[in-house]
């Protein structure tokens, strides 16, 4: 049996925005890693009509229906009703299930309210794909020849179990995921998407793997996707198309997969046995908290100085408030010396600070909104600054946080500076 | 005009699972506070042929069709081409966008990639949707009699902000949104969603407003729905049950709405005249990022300081070295000595102080994972302590999180205790 699959989510909650559609997420890295193609998802209220319309679509472009939601005992929960009745077939009660629900409720002690019995209805020829955490079993039904339907719980957690004990190795015993989807995330700071979407351009009509790129946040993405029989030819695949595309972009990127500014950062301090410290203005401790969002992250950051007031600019950074008068909170000086002063009163062989203006307020005609310095004490005595400017229609914690991301990747630049083979770049 | 409404989601990266529909979850939110009736949504990939299949059903079934996804400048966008196409409408270059996003990249010290230009071409009659954060534009287009269509780009911060002030103005002049929902939100910390449910048990009940409790990672809020004609009806429908709900529960509610403990503590400083400054182990800088979060908060946050090594605690803090080798960093002592040593060295009026094992590595039996000591530094030389014992099966940001509220919901409760009468309370 081969086709695409199609997502049909149930639940008047999805369309009241009460949840997002999680279950939907999850079931389509699923496929995607069957290599099962999926192309549509629909989502559609407790109502058998619109149920019923949703399967008369579906049914008519794909071959594998998978159903999240409306399986519980109360009246809203119309899934099974619905999809048997769609086919023409009645219901018929399995005494299994209704004795396996009511064991279930003597174990914790509760009584069997009489709705749940309902669960125990299934259409007649459907197989029963069990829930082992849950009162509401699916189903798995060939309804008519080349086309499988699958239900679940709309419970995330249910959904999760059944899908991964029941669904996969059925799907497998069907010819599924033989031939794999794999994916892998290249990380790109400092290149806007479409620049970088023009630098790699020939690539992006690349058949096998594809190559696609996303933004989020100031960060770009390329995700490479290869299909083949194994993992290992997967991969062989991906590496020398990733190798083209660093050598394309250049220092640009950053990591891949799980690689984050931070962990490389981090990577590289580690491996050079090196410390960190930062001086934080107008990111008022979110570049101390991206640093230690990662365990073990003590063994490279000593911690740092919030000076968000000049009083303890100068007081604990030892700022000049000579310079802090003539030049501002907001200069290259104050970035340097805050560097230097953070390096020097911890005692860290890198200092790294950022001073900016975050908005909305505060900003003028030669400093607004966006504009941010961030000084880099080197171990060898070096001072540097970057200015940085942030796009200043961005709300304040964008700009925070991008300016966090951008003092991490000064510093990870100044590594491949001076570390160009390091095999952690 | 009236109908109801359909979400088409349009991007692979949805249909992979690389990302969580958000984007319907708020627009069905929004949807659902203007009454406009909606029951389809749809997720499609970047393929111009199934949008427009995706697109044909829709407009067979809805009378608004709003799609988020497919607006950027790359070969994968494909919404506009395959809207226009749809309705056999040629696109035209709007000049004053195409200008727009020149200048947008000029003001960032970019070169505008010619792929761009393809953000300026709308079909022939749709109005503009201004984008004021980002360089994709949306059109708001009645292509046929009856039938309108609104897009949004993908990214959810420059939808929402689209959807907020260009959208909802033009529905509303279409008639929707007249019979309001008006909700108001109710905060609470230090209590569980169940022990708070109990509590207000015979308000659950109320059919107008009602009352649902909700939880959300150790915050748990109320969320008081009226319906009513007017704004001000509703507001007398809320005021009573706010009144109500408030008796019942007490101190642990910390505010309503838009409120968080960062701006409950913020407004009660500023209403003091009073500093605050933050000394944080576990937490690496997230509580002065939470503080500073609020624009204006310099003017009771002075800074902190980022003790995440033993030897920044005894140098900038002067915590006692017998002490940390004695009771080790998570103790009473420390957390108490890190409090009165911000407090002193930034001269604040009061200091506040995080020590904590965030995991996942480095909890014993007496000391586990989750265990966190909050100091209290206060104006008038009093130093206090509390423990805090989070769920240690949660992780590491959840452990962080909840450690930065607990220590803003000890000093928003001291105020409480020193200024029971204070309206900000």
């Amino acid at each position: 049996m081969t086709g695409s699959a199609e997502l049909i989510s149930i639940g008047t909650e999805l369309l009241l925005g009460d949840i997002a559609n999680t279950n939907a997420q999850f079931l389509a890295q699923q496929l995607a890693q069957l290599g099962i193609p999926h192309y549509y998802q629909t989502v559609v209220g407790d109502n058998v009509d619109r149920i019923q319309k949703a399967l008369a679509i579906a049914t008519g472009r794909s071959r594998i229906l998978i159903t999240t939601g409306g399986l519980g005992p109360t009246p809203d929960d119309l899934t099974i009703a619905a999809i048997a009745d769609f086919f023409d077939t009645p219901l018929v009660e399995h005494p299994d299930i209704w004795e396996a629900i009511q064991q279930r409720f003597a174990r914790l002690g509760r009584e069997v309210p009489p709705s749940n019995r309902k669960q125990a209805l299934l259409p007649a020829g459907a197989d029963v794909l069990p829930n082992p955490t849950g009162t509401a079993p699916g189903i798995l039904w060939e309804p008519q020849p080349g086309l499988l339907i699958l239900t679940f719980p709309g419970v995330p957690a249910e959904m999760r179990v059944m899908w991964q004990e029941t669904a996969v190795p059925f799907l497998r015993s069907r010819g599924y995921g033989q031939h794999l989807l794999q994916s892998r995330l290249l990380h790109f700071w400092g290149i806007g998407e479409s620049a970088l979407a023009e630098r790699v351009a020939p690539l992006l009509d690349s058949p096998n793997p594809t190559v696609a790129p996303y933004a989020n946040r100031g960060h770009v993405k390329l995700r490479l996707t290869a299909r083949a029989p194994t993992a290992a030819a997967a991969e062989a695949l991906l590496d020398p198309m990733e190798a083209e595309i660093r050598q394309r972009v250049g220092d640009d990127c950053y990591g891949r997969d799980d690689d984050t500014l931070v962990s490389a950062v981090g990577a590289l301090l580690r491996s050079r046995r090196e410390t960190l410290a930062v001086a934080e203005s107008c990111t008022g401790g979110g570049l101390g908290q991206m640093l230690t969002d990662i365990p073990g992250s003590s063994d490279y950051f000593m911690g740092g100085i919030i000076s968000y007031s000049n009083a303890v600019k100068t007081s604990l950074l030892g700022v000049s408030p000579d310079d802090l008068a003539t030049y501002g909170a907001v200069s290259v000086p104050v970035a340097q010396q805050m560097a230097c002063g953070v390096k020097q009163r911890l005692g860290s062989d890198w200092g790294l600070s950022i001073t900016g203006i975050a908005g909305p307020g505060g900003g003028t005609e030669s400093k607004p909104v966006g504009l941010v310095y961030i000084g880099l004490a080197t171990p060898d005595g070096e001072v540097l600054s970057f200015e940085q400017r942030c796009d200043p229609s961005k709300d304040r914690n964008w700009i925070r946080y991008v300016s966090a991301c951008s003092a991490l990747d000064r510093l990870r630049r100044r590594f491949v500076m001076i570390e160009p083979n390091n095999t952690l770049l």
